[in-house]
């Protein structure tokens, strides 16, 4: 069997995985074709929701017989674990599939252990195949489990001179339908969308994934987290309405930090403890500055309005950066236009020390 | 003779006016090509530097006797009247060229009416082909002589979060060497640099333009205007050294406005009576917000830095907006990386009523 066909069964997997994003969470996103030995494809699957069958299992229910013998190309390391489903290396053996190629191996302590059950069982198993590729579709699961707290993407809106609001307060709408669009499918691959307090007595948000035309929810909601060290969330708020699960979470619950505030780390313990791999933080300024100073922002994605203030709050404050060299350097990893504006992604830069 | 060819001969001449770009001011640039009766290219020119030939003269030379009965495709209408040079209508009726087409009229009322000069002689003129384009590359010298000021373009440059400084008012640097450098080729391009005396007191900037590397001054240099109401520009400022022309322009000289600053529509007029057509407002907040709140920036060229400050001096401040509603809008024009940074050019759109 040529290596280019497991290498574009591989590219093949890592599309099917993707599909599953928003869904299989607190899941791995996972997808897996399954080649005969003369390397045709006779199955293919991905993990499309928690509790769903695994893509290893959805192939080889599409395959049948024409697994024996035959390759196995997975993105992720099967699991060796019996959890809501079977352990797919168990399902992989009895199959009779000859060969198993895995893009990333499995850095979940408790899924992991597959490539040495498969092995154990004379599956051959190699490891690598489009690996960056793999890795980046399940960059926030595979960061989250390997240290232990959520993936956190910021988002910002502001102008090109770096005003969220105008000098009275108004803000209703910086960006364009299409950016706001956009931020809501973003919201929709989260399992949580974090705002401080200020943003919730200022803005009062509702936070939940919505069709901008016609108001109607997603079917799955991200945890509405409000970031609130004395509670001060009114009992009205919008966050507060039925439409998606709220955490108004409070130093009380939490901890406090020196200043008396919510202490974040501990924050994002208890958020990865609830089953949050990717969480979206909504801002406002000084909740951003805060995750920034503390090194906890993964991704950037900023709403660039082509717009003008020269007045009004930022979009960043108090991100405890005093002089130039200690600025916050990022790495652009994508400028689009969107609908009218700029989204601009980009990602800290390790720091050194 | 095949119109292709002509409409091809007309995109050549437009590239060969852009050469002129930075030299030709206070004259617009301009490109000439020659066609004999058969279509063939005779000969090519453009306007390098006002004083020097103009771009039909440059080409009807190279051509000869072979540009009789053939056509001169020209960006710019041709000139009428002995300035420096002799008309240029005078010149082509000479040579025997029997069709001149034009892109764009000559808007300058010293200079216009060689079309008709042509026509008298008995020679075909035609307008409009390329049109917008050939517009496009004399944008600035086109704008100002049809309203009678400056056009202005204002540079900034900003991190991502539109601070141009930190904290303690450190700025070096904020964008890359590429950008810097990109500064200075903008420089290059226009007749005068304008900055507010808040930036030299602040910075004390040379506002030349040098090769970054070596620091060799460029040939021509901008006329360096600080706008100075009471005139508190130091005797030991660098933008008093010899290296270029400079003028402090006080309040007493330009006249005031009624809070006693500089009169900007004064400031540009005057710009215009000394030949200046393009200048680049390179700032600070405060001069580009009151030139923003007046309407006097013709084309915004912003250098984002992938970096995060979250305090410090902002990009753009007074610029007399309040509320969303009465936001600067802008078009986006171009969005090009330079170096790490990313260069946004955009256009402010007109306001109505
Ligand atoms: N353009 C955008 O993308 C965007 C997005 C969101 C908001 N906004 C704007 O932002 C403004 C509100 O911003 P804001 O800065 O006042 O509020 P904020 O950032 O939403 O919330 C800040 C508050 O969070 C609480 N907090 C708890 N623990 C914290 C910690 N460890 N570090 C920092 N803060 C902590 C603090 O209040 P307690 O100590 O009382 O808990 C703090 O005052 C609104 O005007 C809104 O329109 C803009
Ligand atoms: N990142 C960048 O691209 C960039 C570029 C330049 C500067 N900067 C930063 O900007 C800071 C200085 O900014 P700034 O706002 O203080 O100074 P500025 O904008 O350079 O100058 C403002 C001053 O210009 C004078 N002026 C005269 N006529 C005026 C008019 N009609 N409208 C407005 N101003 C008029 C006023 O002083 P008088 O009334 O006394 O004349 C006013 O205080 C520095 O920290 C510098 O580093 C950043």
């Amino acid at each position: 069997m040529a290596s280019g066909s497991v290498d574009e069964a591989m590219r093949r997997a890592i599309a099917l995985a993707a599909r599953g994003l928003g869904t299989a969470s607190p899941n791995p996103v996972v997808g897996c074709v399954l080649l005969d030995p003369d390397g045709e494809v006779v199955g293919e699957g991905f993990h499309a929701y928690a509790g769903g069958p695994h893509a290893e299992i959805v192939a080889l229910a599409q395959a049948g017989q024409r697994a024996r013998g035959g390759t196995a190309v997975v993105t992720l390391e099967p699991c060796d674990h019996t959890g809501r489903t079977g352990p797919c290396s168990h399902a992989l053996i009895t199959a009779g599939v000859a060969r198993v190629v895995v893009a990333v191996p499995d850095p979940d302590p408790v899924a992991a252990g597959g490539a040495a059950t498969l092995r154990a069982a004379g599956v051959r198993v190699e490891f690598g195949v489009r690996a960056a590729e793999a890795e980046a579709g399940n960059v926030a699961w595979l960061t989250s489990v390997r240290r232990g707290w959520p993936y956190v993407v910021w988002k910002f809106a502001a102008t090109l001179d770096g005003r969220s609001a105008a000098a009275d307060g108004t803000s209703m709408w910086i960006t364009s339908e299409d950016a706001r669009a956009d931020v809501h499918a973003l919201r929709g691959t989260v399992d949580a969308v974090i705002a401080g307090v200020g943003t919730v007595l200022a803005d009062d948000p509702r936070l939940t994934v919505r069709n901008l035309r016609d108001g109607t929810l997603a079917i799955r909601q991200p945890l509405r987290v409000v970031v609130d060290s004395l509670g001060r969330t009114p009992a009205g708020a919008r966050v507060r309405d039925g439409a998606a699960e709220t955490w108004i979470a409070t130093a009380a619950q939490v901890g406090a930090d020196p200043e008396g505030r919510v202490d974040l780390p501990a924050l994002l313990a208890e958020l990865h403890r609830r089953g949050v791999r990717a969480a979206l933080l909504e801002g406002g300024p000084s909740l951003a500055g805060a995750f920034l100073a503390a090194g906890l922002v993964d991704r950037i994605v900023g709403y660039v309005a082509p717009r003008l203030l020269g007045a009004g709050p930022t979009a960043l404050a108090g991100a405890g950066v005093t002089t130039i060299a200690d600025a916050i350097d990022l790495e652009l990893t994508d400028v689009t236009q969107v609908g009218t504006d700029l989204r601009i992604t980009a990602l800290p830069r390790k720091r050194e020390g």
